[in-house]
Protein backbone atom coordinates (compact mmCIF):
# COMPACT_ATOMS: atom_id res chain seq x y z
CA UNK A 1 0.00 0.00 0.00
CA UNK A 2 0.90 3.29 -0.92
CA UNK A 3 1.72 5.72 2.13
CA UNK A 4 -1.49 6.96 3.82
CA UNK A 5 -1.30 11.10 4.19
CA UNK A 6 -4.18 12.64 5.99
CA UNK A 7 -4.27 16.67 5.27
CA UNK A 8 -5.96 17.06 9.15
CA UNK A 9 -6.03 19.85 11.25
CA UNK A 10 -7.03 18.42 14.99
CA UNK A 11 -10.40 20.12 16.08
CA UNK A 12 -11.98 19.55 12.64
CA UNK A 13 -14.90 17.63 13.43
CA UNK A 14 -14.79 15.83 9.65
CA UNK A 15 -10.87 15.19 9.93
CA UNK A 16 -11.46 13.43 13.86
CA UNK A 17 -13.74 11.47 12.17
CA UNK A 18 -11.35 10.08 9.38
CA UNK A 19 -9.10 9.75 12.67
CA UNK A 20 -11.54 7.41 14.29
CA UNK A 21 -12.06 5.64 11.01
CA UNK A 22 -7.89 4.77 10.20
CA UNK A 23 -7.78 3.80 13.61
CA UNK A 24 -10.49 1.32 13.81
CA UNK A 25 -8.54 -0.02 10.39
CA UNK A 26 -5.56 -0.53 11.57
CA UNK A 27 -3.89 1.81 8.90
CA UNK A 28 -0.82 3.68 10.20
CA UNK A 29 -0.83 7.49 8.28
CA UNK A 30 0.79 10.46 8.06
CA UNK A 31 -0.56 13.23 9.03
CA UNK A 32 0.45 17.17 7.57
CA UNK A 33 -1.99 19.85 9.75
CA UNK A 34 -3.63 21.89 7.49
CA UNK A 35 -3.24 25.41 9.47
CA UNK A 36 -6.95 26.64 9.31
CA UNK A 37 -6.43 29.66 11.71
CA UNK A 38 -3.54 30.75 9.36
CA UNK A 39 -6.02 30.66 6.90
CA UNK A 40 -3.51 27.35 4.98
CA UNK A 41 -6.76 25.80 3.70
CA UNK A 42 -6.96 28.95 1.23
CA UNK A 43 -3.50 28.25 0.03
CA UNK A 44 -3.32 27.40 -3.84
CA UNK A 45 -1.51 24.38 -2.56
CA UNK A 46 -4.50 23.02 -0.77
CA UNK A 47 -6.80 24.14 -3.17
CA UNK A 48 -5.15 21.93 -5.52
CA UNK A 49 -5.94 19.44 -3.32
CA UNK A 50 -9.24 19.95 -2.62
CA UNK A 51 -11.16 22.68 -4.75
CA UNK A 52 -13.77 23.65 -1.51
CA UNK A 53 -10.56 24.48 0.90
CA UNK A 54 -11.60 22.14 3.71
CA UNK A 55 -10.25 19.48 5.31
CA UNK A 56 -9.73 16.23 5.65
CA UNK A 57 -7.96 15.49 2.29
CA UNK A 58 -6.91 11.59 2.54
CA UNK A 59 -4.34 10.05 0.15
CA UNK A 60 -4.81 6.34 0.31
CA UNK A 61 -4.42 3.39 -2.71
CA UNK A 62 -3.06 5.85 -4.92
CA UNK A 63 -5.91 7.88 -5.00
CA UNK A 64 -6.92 11.57 -3.06
CA UNK A 65 -9.85 11.53 -1.47
CA UNK A 66 -12.33 14.69 0.12
CA UNK A 67 -15.53 14.70 2.03
CA UNK A 68 -15.49 12.84 5.33
CA UNK A 69 -18.69 10.69 4.60
CA UNK A 70 -17.59 9.45 1.25
CA UNK A 71 -14.23 8.73 3.02
CA UNK A 72 -15.90 6.66 5.78
CA UNK A 73 -17.73 4.64 3.08
CA UNK A 74 -14.39 4.43 1.15
CA UNK A 75 -12.58 2.78 4.32
CA UNK A 76 -15.89 0.54 5.50
CA UNK A 77 -16.25 -1.17 1.98
CA UNK A 78 -12.85 -1.64 1.38
CA UNK A 79 -11.57 -2.25 4.98
CA UNK A 80 -14.69 -4.09 6.07
CA UNK A 81 -15.17 -1.83 9.48
CA UNK A 82 -18.58 -2.79 10.11
CA UNK A 83 -19.81 0.84 10.28
CA UNK A 84 -23.02 0.21 8.20
CA UNK A 85 -24.90 -2.84 8.26
CA UNK A 86 -25.39 -4.83 4.98
CA UNK A 87 -29.29 -4.59 4.88
CA UNK A 88 -30.46 -2.12 2.88
CA UNK A 89 -33.47 -1.23 5.36
CA UNK A 90 -31.41 -1.67 8.83
CA UNK A 91 -28.51 0.40 6.53
CA UNK A 92 -30.71 3.61 5.62
CA UNK A 93 -31.95 3.73 9.49
CA UNK A 94 -28.42 3.84 10.74
CA UNK A 95 -27.10 6.06 8.00
CA UNK A 96 -30.57 8.42 8.73
CA UNK A 97 -29.03 8.54 12.39
CA UNK A 98 -25.74 9.34 12.00
CA UNK A 99 -26.41 12.11 8.94
CA UNK A 100 -28.96 14.25 12.06
CA UNK A 101 -25.43 15.00 12.97
CA UNK A 102 -23.11 14.72 9.97
CA UNK A 103 -25.94 16.60 7.65
CA UNK A 104 -28.43 18.49 10.26
CA UNK A 105 -25.52 19.37 12.44
CA UNK A 106 -22.19 19.58 11.93
CA UNK A 107 -22.56 21.79 8.63
CA UNK A 108 -24.61 24.41 9.95
CA UNK A 109 -21.77 24.68 13.12
CA UNK A 110 -19.11 25.14 10.51
CA UNK A 111 -16.44 28.03 11.35
CA UNK A 112 -16.86 29.93 8.22
CA UNK A 113 -21.03 29.42 8.66
CA UNK A 114 -21.25 30.31 12.49
CA UNK A 115 -18.60 32.98 11.43
CA UNK A 116 -20.67 34.75 8.58
CA UNK A 117 -23.62 34.43 10.70
CA UNK A 118 -22.33 36.55 13.68
CA UNK A 119 -19.88 38.53 12.06
CA UNK A 120 -17.32 36.30 14.04
CA UNK A 121 -18.03 38.09 16.97
CA UNK A 122 -18.73 37.50 20.77
CA UNK A 123 -21.27 35.85 22.54
CA UNK A 124 -23.21 35.55 19.13
CA UNK A 125 -21.06 33.11 17.83
CA UNK A 126 -21.24 30.92 21.32
CA UNK A 127 -24.72 31.62 21.01
CA UNK A 128 -25.28 30.22 17.44
CA UNK A 129 -23.03 26.77 18.35
CA UNK A 130 -24.96 26.42 21.55
CA UNK A 131 -28.44 26.55 20.19
CA UNK A 132 -27.76 24.17 17.27
CA UNK A 133 -25.79 21.86 18.90
CA UNK A 134 -28.07 21.24 21.66
CA UNK A 135 -31.31 21.51 19.47
CA UNK A 136 -30.23 18.86 16.95
CA UNK A 137 -28.49 16.76 19.27
CA UNK A 138 -31.41 16.40 21.33
CA UNK A 139 -33.25 15.00 18.17
CA UNK A 140 -30.01 12.80 17.59
CA UNK A 141 -30.91 11.59 21.75
CA UNK A 142 -34.23 10.99 20.76
CA UNK A 143 -33.72 8.80 17.39
CA UNK A 144 -31.39 6.93 19.38
CA UNK A 145 -34.41 5.70 21.00
CA UNK A 146 -34.80 3.57 18.61
CA UNK A 147 -31.46 1.35 18.60
CA UNK A 148 -30.42 -0.81 21.32
CA UNK A 149 -27.03 1.31 22.79
CA UNK A 150 -24.72 -1.96 23.52
CA UNK A 151 -22.71 0.42 24.39
CA UNK A 152 -22.46 1.90 21.27
CA UNK A 153 -24.76 4.13 19.14
CA UNK A 154 -26.42 0.63 17.21
CA UNK A 155 -25.06 -2.20 19.18
CA UNK A 156 -22.20 -4.04 20.02
CA UNK A 157 -19.53 -2.58 17.51
CA UNK A 158 -18.96 1.49 16.76
CA UNK A 159 -20.85 2.46 13.69
CA UNK A 160 -21.07 5.08 11.34
CA UNK A 161 -23.11 7.21 13.53
CA UNK A 162 -20.26 6.53 16.83
CA UNK A 163 -17.79 7.95 14.72
CA UNK A 164 -19.94 11.25 14.10
CA UNK A 165 -21.17 12.01 17.48
CA UNK A 166 -18.06 11.94 19.35
CA UNK A 167 -16.22 14.62 17.76
CA UNK A 168 -19.20 16.64 17.66
CA UNK A 169 -19.45 15.39 21.67
CA UNK A 170 -15.92 17.59 21.58
CA UNK A 171 -17.28 20.67 20.13
CA UNK A 172 -20.29 20.38 22.77
CA UNK A 173 -18.04 20.84 25.33
CA UNK A 174 -15.65 23.22 23.57
CA UNK A 175 -18.68 25.54 23.07
CA UNK A 176 -20.41 24.78 26.54
CA UNK A 177 -23.63 23.70 24.99
CA UNK A 178 -25.67 21.49 27.66
CA UNK A 179 -26.33 18.29 26.63
CA UNK A 180 -26.52 16.53 30.47
CA UNK A 181 -30.04 15.53 30.03
CA UNK A 182 -29.11 13.35 26.55
CA UNK A 183 -28.26 10.53 28.70
CA UNK A 184 -28.43 7.66 25.83
CA UNK A 185 -25.76 9.82 23.76
CA UNK A 186 -23.65 10.67 26.67
CA UNK A 187 -23.41 6.52 27.74
CA UNK A 188 -23.04 6.01 24.25
CA UNK A 189 -19.95 8.95 24.10
CA UNK A 190 -18.22 7.23 27.47
CA UNK A 191 -17.68 3.88 25.78
CA UNK A 192 -16.32 5.31 22.77
CA UNK A 193 -13.74 7.39 24.98
CA UNK A 194 -12.93 3.89 26.32
CA UNK A 195 -12.19 2.68 22.15
CA UNK A 196 -8.29 2.87 21.75
CA UNK A 197 -9.61 4.07 17.83
CA UNK A 198 -11.62 6.85 19.48
CA UNK A 199 -8.81 8.04 22.01
CA UNK A 200 -5.81 7.80 19.87
CA UNK A 201 -7.90 9.95 17.58
CA UNK A 202 -9.42 13.04 20.11
CA UNK A 203 -7.80 16.74 19.29
CA UNK A 204 -5.64 16.63 21.67
CA UNK A 205 -4.25 12.71 21.45
CA UNK B 1 -45.20 -4.03 -2.43
CA UNK B 2 -47.55 -2.26 0.54
CA UNK B 3 -48.49 1.34 -0.95
CA UNK B 4 -45.44 4.06 -0.82
CA UNK B 5 -46.19 7.04 0.70
CA UNK B 6 -43.85 10.27 0.85
CA UNK B 7 -44.79 13.05 3.12
CA UNK B 8 -43.50 15.85 1.30
CA UNK B 9 -43.39 19.35 0.52
CA UNK B 10 -43.22 20.33 -2.96
CA UNK B 11 -40.31 23.17 -2.27
CA UNK B 12 -38.18 21.18 0.05
CA UNK B 13 -35.14 20.21 -1.89
CA UNK B 14 -34.86 16.93 0.03
CA UNK B 15 -38.17 15.66 -0.82
CA UNK B 16 -37.56 16.77 -4.46
CA UNK B 17 -34.61 14.27 -4.74
CA UNK B 18 -37.22 11.46 -3.33
CA UNK B 19 -39.51 12.21 -6.07
CA UNK B 20 -36.35 12.65 -8.83
CA UNK B 21 -35.23 8.87 -7.29
CA UNK B 22 -38.61 7.53 -6.82
CA UNK B 23 -39.49 8.39 -10.83
CA UNK B 24 -36.19 7.07 -11.86
CA UNK B 25 -37.17 3.71 -9.72
CA UNK B 26 -40.71 4.33 -11.68
CA UNK B 27 -41.88 3.37 -8.19
CA UNK B 28 -46.34 4.61 -7.73
CA UNK B 29 -46.61 6.81 -4.75
CA UNK B 30 -48.72 8.98 -2.42
CA UNK B 31 -47.83 12.10 -1.45
CA UNK B 32 -48.55 13.59 1.54
CA UNK B 33 -48.35 17.40 2.02
CA UNK B 34 -46.67 18.21 5.04
CA UNK B 35 -47.14 22.22 5.03
CA UNK B 36 -44.28 23.77 6.05
CA UNK B 37 -45.86 27.26 6.61
CA UNK B 38 -48.42 26.22 8.27
CA UNK B 39 -45.88 24.71 10.88
CA UNK B 40 -47.73 21.26 10.15
CA UNK B 41 -43.71 19.43 10.65
CA UNK B 42 -44.28 20.55 13.99
CA UNK B 43 -47.50 18.55 15.24
CA UNK B 44 -47.39 15.78 17.16
CA UNK B 45 -48.22 13.35 13.94
CA UNK B 46 -45.39 14.56 12.08
CA UNK B 47 -42.75 14.18 15.12
CA UNK B 48 -44.12 10.86 15.95
CA UNK B 49 -42.83 10.45 12.19
CA UNK B 50 -39.70 11.90 12.29
CA UNK B 51 -38.60 13.22 15.68
CA UNK B 52 -36.46 15.74 13.93
CA UNK B 53 -39.98 17.42 12.43
CA UNK B 54 -38.11 17.40 8.49
CA UNK B 55 -39.17 16.08 5.38
CA UNK B 56 -39.36 13.88 3.19
CA UNK B 57 -40.30 10.94 5.10
CA UNK B 58 -40.73 7.82 3.02
CA UNK B 59 -43.04 4.84 4.05
CA UNK B 60 -41.81 1.67 1.57
CA UNK B 61 -41.45 -2.12 2.03
CA UNK B 62 -43.08 -1.85 5.32
CA UNK B 63 -40.08 0.03 6.52
CA UNK B 64 -40.90 3.85 7.57
CA UNK B 65 -37.62 5.74 6.68
CA UNK B 66 -36.15 9.54 7.11
CA UNK B 67 -33.19 11.64 5.43
CA UNK B 68 -33.13 11.86 1.92
CA UNK B 69 -29.69 10.35 1.18
CA UNK B 70 -30.25 7.40 3.65
CA UNK B 71 -33.81 7.05 1.33
CA UNK B 72 -31.61 7.76 -1.84
CA UNK B 73 -29.08 4.83 -0.59
CA UNK B 74 -31.75 2.44 -0.12
CA UNK B 75 -33.62 3.09 -3.47
CA UNK B 76 -30.22 2.81 -4.92
CA UNK B 77 -29.61 -0.67 -3.55
CA UNK B 78 -32.70 -1.73 -4.02
CA UNK B 79 -34.21 -1.21 -7.66
CA UNK B 80 -30.46 -0.85 -8.43
CA UNK B 81 -30.86 3.03 -10.07
CA UNK B 82 -27.15 2.84 -10.84
CA UNK B 83 -27.13 6.44 -8.98
CA UNK B 84 -23.25 5.33 -7.59
CA UNK B 85 -20.78 3.14 -8.94
CA UNK B 86 -20.03 -0.01 -7.27
CA UNK B 87 -16.57 0.46 -7.97
CA UNK B 88 -15.49 2.30 -4.05
CA UNK B 89 -12.53 4.35 -5.30
CA UNK B 90 -15.16 6.16 -8.14
CA UNK B 91 -17.67 5.75 -5.47
CA UNK B 92 -16.22 7.75 -2.92
CA UNK B 93 -15.48 10.27 -5.65
CA UNK B 94 -18.91 10.83 -6.69
CA UNK B 95 -19.81 11.23 -3.50
CA UNK B 96 -18.00 13.74 -2.39
CA UNK B 97 -19.35 15.69 -5.58
CA UNK B 98 -22.79 15.04 -4.35
CA UNK B 99 -21.87 16.33 -1.02
CA UNK B 100 -20.45 19.56 -1.53
CA UNK B 101 -24.13 20.26 -2.14
CA UNK B 102 -26.15 17.93 -0.17
CA UNK B 103 -24.00 18.36 3.11
CA UNK B 104 -21.79 21.82 2.56
CA UNK B 105 -25.02 24.22 0.99
CA UNK B 106 -28.24 22.06 1.60
CA UNK B 107 -28.54 22.24 5.56
CA UNK B 108 -26.87 25.83 5.47
CA UNK B 109 -29.97 26.92 3.50
CA UNK B 110 -32.36 25.37 5.40
CA UNK B 111 -35.44 27.77 6.19
CA UNK B 112 -34.70 27.31 9.89
CA UNK B 113 -31.10 28.47 9.62
CA UNK B 114 -31.47 31.61 7.48
CA UNK B 115 -34.27 32.10 9.49
CA UNK B 116 -32.30 32.10 12.51
CA UNK B 117 -29.20 33.78 10.99
CA UNK B 118 -31.72 36.69 9.89
CA UNK B 119 -34.46 36.78 12.32
CA UNK B 120 -36.40 35.94 8.95
CA UNK B 121 -36.07 39.92 8.03
CA UNK B 122 -34.60 40.26 3.62
CA UNK B 123 -33.17 41.70 2.13
CA UNK B 124 -30.76 39.70 5.09
CA UNK B 125 -32.43 36.37 4.52
CA UNK B 126 -32.21 36.48 0.76
CA UNK B 127 -28.57 37.53 0.92
CA UNK B 128 -27.54 34.60 3.08
CA UNK B 129 -29.08 32.35 0.48
CA UNK B 130 -27.64 34.06 -2.11
CA UNK B 131 -23.96 34.10 -0.51
CA UNK B 132 -23.86 30.53 0.50
CA UNK B 133 -25.75 29.37 -3.13
CA UNK B 134 -22.91 30.99 -5.07
CA UNK B 135 -19.79 30.58 -2.88
CA UNK B 136 -20.65 26.74 -2.93
CA UNK B 137 -22.22 26.20 -6.52
CA UNK B 138 -19.00 27.52 -7.60
CA UNK B 139 -17.01 24.89 -5.68
CA UNK B 140 -19.26 21.95 -7.21
CA UNK B 141 -18.41 23.56 -10.90
CA UNK B 142 -14.60 23.36 -10.13
CA UNK B 143 -15.28 20.07 -9.42
CA UNK B 144 -17.44 18.83 -11.68
CA UNK B 145 -14.00 19.30 -13.85
CA UNK B 146 -12.76 16.00 -12.75
CA UNK B 147 -15.64 13.86 -14.20
CA UNK B 148 -17.32 14.07 -17.51
CA UNK B 149 -20.21 15.29 -18.15
CA UNK B 150 -21.99 13.39 -20.77
CA UNK B 151 -24.64 14.76 -20.41
CA UNK B 152 -25.51 13.81 -17.07
CA UNK B 153 -22.89 15.18 -13.52
CA UNK B 154 -20.58 11.82 -14.11
CA UNK B 155 -21.55 10.65 -17.21
CA UNK B 156 -24.54 8.88 -19.61
CA UNK B 157 -27.09 8.19 -16.60
CA UNK B 158 -28.33 10.13 -13.60
CA UNK B 159 -25.70 9.54 -10.32
CA UNK B 160 -26.09 10.98 -7.39
CA UNK B 161 -24.70 14.18 -8.00
CA UNK B 162 -27.50 14.79 -10.51
CA UNK B 163 -30.13 14.12 -7.91
CA UNK B 164 -28.99 16.43 -5.45
CA UNK B 165 -27.82 19.37 -8.09
CA UNK B 166 -31.30 19.80 -9.79
CA UNK B 167 -33.32 20.68 -6.83
CA UNK B 168 -30.18 22.76 -5.34
CA UNK B 169 -30.55 24.88 -8.72
CA UNK B 170 -34.44 25.24 -8.23
CA UNK B 171 -33.05 26.96 -5.30
CA UNK B 172 -30.76 29.52 -6.52
CA UNK B 173 -33.00 30.77 -9.41
CA UNK B 174 -35.70 30.67 -6.12
CA UNK B 175 -33.39 33.21 -4.32
CA UNK B 176 -31.71 34.69 -7.29
CA UNK B 177 -28.05 33.38 -6.85
CA UNK B 178 -26.06 34.36 -10.25
CA UNK B 179 -24.63 31.13 -11.30
CA UNK B 180 -24.58 32.04 -15.13
CA UNK B 181 -21.07 31.35 -14.89
CA UNK B 182 -20.85 27.52 -13.54
CA UNK B 183 -21.00 26.41 -17.60
CA UNK B 184 -20.77 22.67 -16.63
CA UNK B 185 -23.38 22.52 -14.33
CA UNK B 186 -25.85 24.66 -16.27
CA UNK B 187 -25.37 22.20 -19.21
CA UNK B 188 -26.02 19.14 -16.71
CA UNK B 189 -29.19 21.15 -15.21
CA UNK B 190 -30.85 21.59 -18.82
CA UNK B 191 -29.76 17.94 -19.54
CA UNK B 192 -31.95 16.76 -16.30
CA UNK B 193 -34.86 19.30 -16.93
CA UNK B 194 -35.50 17.09 -20.01
CA UNK B 195 -35.50 13.61 -18.80
CA UNK B 196 -39.02 12.76 -17.35
CA UNK B 197 -38.04 11.14 -13.88
CA UNK B 198 -36.30 14.75 -13.37
CA UNK B 199 -39.52 16.84 -15.10
CA UNK B 200 -42.19 15.25 -12.78
CA UNK B 201 -40.50 16.21 -9.68
CA UNK B 202 -40.48 19.34 -10.46
CA UNK B 203 -42.01 21.56 -7.37
CA UNK B 204 -44.48 22.80 -10.06
CA UNK B 205 -45.58 19.46 -11.45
Amino acid sequence: MSEVVLWDYPKSSASYRVRIALNLAGIPYRKETVDLLGKAHLSDAHLARNPQGFVPVLDIDGHRFTQSLAILDYLDTTRDLGLLPRDPAERARQTALAHAIAVDLHPVCNLSVAGFATKGEEPARTNWMRHFITQRMASFEQMLGAFDQAPYCCGQTPSLADVVLVPQMYNAARWGADIAQCTRLNSVAKACTEHPAFAAAHPDA
